[in-house]
């Protein structure tokens, strides 16, 4: 079921323009993935997010193992039918949150000098996969390559992850090669057990190797020669959005090019303007989402700030020709009003339109490459 | 413009069904009204209101004045324009909450001894009105019956609302007459205020005397005098709700039979069962909608936590035969699931669902009026 087509190459880059089909349809590319850990959006109910024409949407495996508990999603009939979900879903394996609660987030990693310890409720990680403690009922939780598929089987998104590790940004030479070489274990093994019972999901190697370009070249070599539906590229790729692109640039024309290449977790409006032209193909990030929900609406001409004063007498929409729910029905002196009053309504508007802008925004640079001006 | 024409009285009690019309379309009576406060129910955006099919709305004029400020909605061209309702909507006149600020909520000082001093934002109490701080940026506001009249004038709502004190429940025998009489001077400024330039909005009276039967009476003789459009009811009317039934069972035969009664603030289940059959005519209340936010879900059988653990599993719609756009959509599995996570979704469709059957309940309940069944 699960298909990647190459409809057009730019001449001016490396960007293409495809489509990928799946069991619950086709994802246009390159597009924007929106995240919705617990199986909803924030503020958005799924029903409208439909109706924005988000295409692929990310759900956190980690999250939903926890809450509701896979179980009781499969029981549901999957997460399609459990959240009410007609297109595509994206889930990832685990592994990036419990290594997160093990080493710390990426971003404050990332400005910390790697000096501090972050022990969370992660007990002991081992060859065989990571015990953590659940932050909600304190339940011991064995993460595994095996047991990460099994709840995305039950999951049943249509594009799964393979379990591995996020190593931190502060890690010595042998601790990298020694981490790499374990996650290409883990993802070998994740593999093996998605295949024994494939369901018509597809799955996505994650290609690590921090910010070490020899590295990434044998994730990507080795994870190339095992039969992956497509590629992620996953863990830290540099401190700042030059030292990423450089990476990429190296990346990407070693990887294979009949198959989807996925950024993992980076999507802000920046890094779409400078990987597109690399060649990927799929971006997930909350980025646009929680914006919305602080007040900056994304427009054409740049965020917009919606509690800054002048916003207070704008009887107009948040972009005049924007055909957005929000935009159609609602004037930006009322979404200030509502972001000052503090009403939930506001963080439901301003996400309706910065989740609109982002598919309008693909679908345009989908335009720009199939004339060649990216 | 504004209309009240009765359909049916009931042949068992004082119930009747009406229809009340007003710039801004119809409402039929009996009928609920859900407060939005801030010009927005909490968690709906408008226009999921009007397919609802909520006929009135209860907006606050003094959060309004606060915030934006009725100037601002003015220069929007009205509370109807600036918040994209294109239904029915009735403003109180901001006495309520200033007097809450003076004398504590009636809740809260219900629960107390009277001895509670509430000093609030409020600085003075005068026969010309109530001068107040505003919480929001210390600005000094002085609301008299002109003032609020003309704040209500901006906003132009179809149905609007004298000034008036709101006394205090424990209160001695010649404050409460001292206050009766003042209320009574300011609904004429009211009155007076509004006459000038009708805008084809209607004015309701309210009725006060609090516990006081004798005052009740004096004051809905008082006020049936004035040439007000309808009659609400307001203040404390008791401890408890056999005490509020009593009251109005004297109180409402007294009432002009030919024009609409509101009971303003109380909407829960149990008191429209009490008043209905009482004459009552629209209820306002937030009970449904903060209800909706606690998790409590409203069903023809009674409350239903959406938080207990046996809904973890319920994969079917809150009410297998209702057709709001939650139940269309969505499993009590799946909303369990989302207060479980804090998704701010709970709330929105939690809410769409109490508003539903708050207005599928009136209809049943006119229906049942018209059958002389009530």
């Amino acid at each position: 079921m699960f298909k990647f087509e190459i409809l057009h190459r730019s001449q001016k880059s490396r960007a293409r323009v495809g489509r990928i089909h799946t069991p619950h349809g086709m994802i246009d590319t390159p597009n924007f993935v929106a995240v919705g850990t617990n199986g909803t959006l924030k503020a958005l109910d799924n029903h409208m997010v439909d109706s924005i024409g988000l295409q692929l949407m990310f759900c956190n495996t980690y999250h939903l193992l926890l809450q509701p508990g896979t179980d009781v999603v499969k029981r549901a009939g999957g997460l399609h039918r459990f959240i009410h979900r007609k297109m595509p879903i994206i889930t990832d394996s685990g592994g990036f949150q419990v290594f997160s609660l093990a080493y710390g987030s990426v971003a404050s990693e990332l400005k910390s000098s790697g000096a501090k310890k972050h022990d969370g409720h992660v007990l002991k990680i081992t060859e065989d996969g990571v015990l953590f403690r659940s932050y909600r009922d304190g339940k011991l939780i064995l993460l595994t390559p095996e047991s990460s598929i099994q709840a995305q089987k039950d999951l049943g998104a249509d594009i799964i992850i393979p379990f591995d590790e996020l190593p931190p940004y502060h890690i010595s030479y042998d601790k990298l090669k020694a981490s790499l070489e374990r996650t290409h274990r883990w993802e070998k093994r994740s593999l093996d057990e998605h295949l024994k019972n494939p369901q018509n999901q597809a799955m996505y190697a994650v290609i690590h190797g921090g910010v070490d370009p020899e590295f990434r070249k044998q994730s990507c070599d080795f994870l190339s020669r095992l039969p992956f539906d497509g590629f992620a590229i996953g863990g830290s790729l540099g401190k700042t959005k030059p030292e990423m692109f450089e990476m990429l640039k190296t990346l990407l024309p070693r990887m294979p090019e009949e198959k989807p290449n996925h950024l993992l977790g980076i999507g802000d409006l920046e890094s779409l303007d400078l990987c597109v032209p690399l060649g990927i193909d799929t971006f997930d990030s909350s980025y646009p989402t929680r914006a919305a929900r602080h007040g900056l609406l994304l427009t054409s001409e740049g965020g917009l700030k919606v509690l800054k004063k002048e916003m207070a007498n704008h009887f107009a929409p948040i972009e005049h020709d924007c055909t957005c729910w929000t935009c159609k029905h609602f004037t930006l002196a009322y979404l200030h009003h509502l972001f000052k009053a503090n009403e939930l309504t506001a963080y439901t508007l301003a996400t309706v339109h910065n989740l609109h802008f982002m598919v309008e925004l693909m679908r345009k640079i989908r335009e720009s490459i199939l004339s060649d001006q990216i």
